[in-house]
């Protein structure tokens, strides 16, 4: 049964030409069914999408394409639906192409460290693939267990591990892509710097608007030989800060170094009840130490006498494997530990220099005041990556859009300081208006270029990442209007 | 006094607007004076520029730029002019940018662990900055004492220590460019992971042919606690190769790890004496380790033991300045050694998975029996890039053509084993027509796909990375008159 808006584009011959491709059942047309995709997990923006088509080879995922191509359909991909940005939110009429059946492991090469997937892999099975052997895949979202290879690619995700071993753009080797247009091309390689203009990063982080990711070569990395996690207590939030600062100055790279403040504590103890976060702290901080057993020793005795410097109650420590998961549990769960506290959350994700750490908490915590809402801090703070968690209630009127104007005013803060708007949950669909904080006219324009030479008819996840005429301001439009006037927008 | 193909062209209103900018000194038009920008580290290819100008600003390059558009003359820039694959080779009627006296550094953060530099300032300069607060830069190639900032990012430069810590891509945080029509654009910014397209990770390794870096935001590391060098001596290539396949194997990342086969041992004994070297060892690792002494002592352990279980006759050890110097000293000169043991030499640059390294070894050795040229053996073995250097005289006809068919044989290998064309010094002129042998017909359209979006007219360092109909074969012309008809051909 076609929708209304179907039968006003004559959907009959593209559903038609894909069922050709991918079967009946390849092909998803029914209302109810659609219901599923109208957003990823940025909640608070929904559309559906005129189809769902379900692919299992590149091949087919390129016939996609043309048939996209030759009627003029946008058209956009989607993993596990994990984003946070709206990456992966539908446009109107659009087919979305939805990556569940792409899940095999394509090659293992153990020898020279690589691993070959289709985009629909989970993030934890390639590290369950190859852990027996000894390696893990580095990059780890906290939605490891769900979300997929491909959104990974898409969005350049991050993760509690990303600050000593780099994000997923530093773990792609090489890429075998659908353009916007249908063609396969290779980018990248089996090595790490491969000659040429480096395509491969471009695409990494790109959110479909260059092409379709269909077979991804990862970087797999050696498991440590020792693991150590430390919980060290603060009752000051500036002490926390600068204990981050003064490890990383004196040249230690933890696995990961995570702060979390007073009320996310209080909220991961009532929920999961981790019983090891002390409950009266300003904040802690959780540092994960890897390598091998001897460096692993002096780097904990070194950061123990930072901590301990920087005025910390206590540092305690895990090398079992029970015990390091407890304390990377509240962590992990903190986020739903938030749903639990409120009917609503908004999460954002901004970068800040580490220097700024406890000035932009403190004016965090200003806002928090100033517009009466609750504002839980949990974050990469080795990175200087930000997640505030903001407490509201969708119900009462108007306070979506307060808790939006706040977290906007949270990211302008970031780019004061000489930040960013995103550090590893992407611009899609949230944060586009937001990207001439960042980027001059020049700039946006400079990356519409390139976008126009991978997608030269905008069909390829359209109104991501670049503000359009509805909601970006002059800079941007001029920008988009120079360069383009006479091509078709998105 | 203009030469004849200045006055061909009719040079004189260029040079008019030329020194309008730069003043009488800035431009450089004797045709004695040009001959020492006829070519670069690539000796084999030479080409005189009509002129050669010498900024001091951005502004005063993106003028340059202008007037180079407005005349239609081809430009590039060039740093120090020690790049070995000719990617500032001059085209001809060509003007030659200069960095030479944009060598300030223009900002220090040592808290942010930021430096920012002009392109013409030395590498070296920049670790001798910041070393007295504990920091360096990471990135070292062996020309780090007179090559420029500059013409690292164009080439995407590596070195010694890249194993660990990345080649330059991975050390630029930020860049602003003059774009090949004039015009002022930052790409990235201070923190490691920007949101939108990585425009900074296409331009560097681009060597030019995107735009002109005129300031570069690089990222500094702190200093290690300690620094071990090992020297592991073998009598077989085999059990070198397999001592550096099991020490990555193992998780262990060293500073360094480069080998040096017996003819290169005995080459740089004889120049510089060394006398650190075992003349009679069929092959040598070098192995720097560094970090937390605990670290450094741990790994030392482990490392040696690996060489003992593959048979290394010794291994020696030292932790001192002075003599780590003077371990190193024979590997950074070993170019320069084969200089002195043959009339010429011609060096390559290729990379190879790890695991292919006994294999590729014993075909090099086959290759050079074959032709009947030496070949030394000098290479960054933790990465798998070989360096051979073919020793042959010149002077003898038909040598060079022999010696650059041996060298395209060498390359061919590279790639059959799944590696590169080239490790760190890049395609520029020297290697352009190998990209058909990595790239399909489509890769290197979609390349100058991007190529066209900086570079529209084709005046910024033309005829450079990509094939051209004059030497490549038909997969990549088809590639180029597709999408170029029309369009001008550089």
């Amino acid at each position: 049964m076609l929708t209304q808006d179907k039968q006003q584009r004559n959907w009959k011959p593209v559903i038609k030409a894909l069922e050709a491709v991918l079967g009946k059942n390849g092909v998803v047309q029914r209302r109810e069914e659609l219901i599923t995709y109208e957003c990823d997990g940025l909640t608070s923006y929904r559309q559906r999408p005129a189809l769902v088509v379900l692919p299992r080879t590149t091949e087919q995922v390129a016939e996609v394409v043309k048939i996209c191509n030759k009627y003029s359909v946008p058209f956009l991909a989607r993993g596990s639906g994990t984003g946070l940005s709206g990456g992966a939110l539908p446009v109107e009429d659009s087919v979305l192409i939805v990556t569940s059946l792409m899940r095999q492991i394509l090659n293992v090469d153990l020898d020279n460290q690589r691993i070959v997937v289709q985009p629909g892999v989970i993030n934890s099975w390639v590290t369950q693939t190859v852990s027996g052997a000894g390696f893990y895949y580095a990059p780890d979202p906290s939605s490891q267990i769900i979300c997929s290879i491909g959104g990974n690619v898409a969005e350049n995700s991050g993760g509690v591990h990303c600050l000593k071993y780099g994000v997923t753009t530093n773990h792609v080797l090489g890429l075998k892509i659908v353009t916007a247009e249908g063609e396969i091309v290779d980018l990248g390689g089996q090595i790490p710097e491969m000659p040429g203009y480096d395509l491969t990063g471009i695409f990494v982080g790109s959110e479909g608007t260059l092409g379709i990711a269909t077979e991804i070569t990862l970087r797999i990395l050696k498991s440590a030989e020792s693991i150590c996690v430390l919980l060290a207590d603060f009752t000051s939030i500036e002490d926390a800060g600068a204990t981050v600062s003064d490890i990383i100055s004196a040249g230690i790279i933890p696995g990961g170094m995570e702060m979390m403040d007073n009320f996310s504590i209080n909220a991961v103890e009532d929920v999961v009840a981790t019983n090891c976060y002390p409950r009266d702290a300003t904040a802690i901080l959780l540092i994960e130490i890897d390598g091998l057993e001897v460096e692993v020793a002096g780097n904990k005795q070194r950061i123990t006498e930072i901590c301990h410097k920087n005025n910390a109650r206590s540092v305690t420590s895990a090398t079992d494997l029970e015990t390091r998961l407890k304390l990377w549990k509240g962590r992990k769960a903190a986020f739903a530990a938030a749903g639990h506290l409120s009917p609503d959350y908004y999460v954002q994700d901004g970068v800040i220099p580490r220097t700024q750490l406890p000035y932009v908490l403190h004016e965090i915590r200003m806002l928090s005041e100033q517009y009466g809402y609750r504002i839980a801090n949990v974050f990469h703070a080795g990175d200087g990556n930000l997640h505030p968690l903001i407490l509201y209630d969708r119900s009462i009127p108007g306070a979506l859009e307060q808790v939006e104007e706040l977290g906007s005013k949270i990211l302008k803060l970031c780019v004061k300081v000489g930040g960013s708007i995103s550090g590893e949950h992407g611009i899609g669909q949230e944060k586009k208006c937001y990207m001439p904080e960042m980027f001059s006219a020049t700039d946006l324009e400079t990356m519409q270029w390139v976008r126009q030479v991978f997608n030269p008819k905008g069909l390829a996840n359209p109104e991501k990442i670049f503000p359009t005429p509805r909601t970006c301001g002059e800079a941007a439009n001029k920008a988009t209007d120079k360069q383009f006037e006479g091509v078709e927008r998105f």
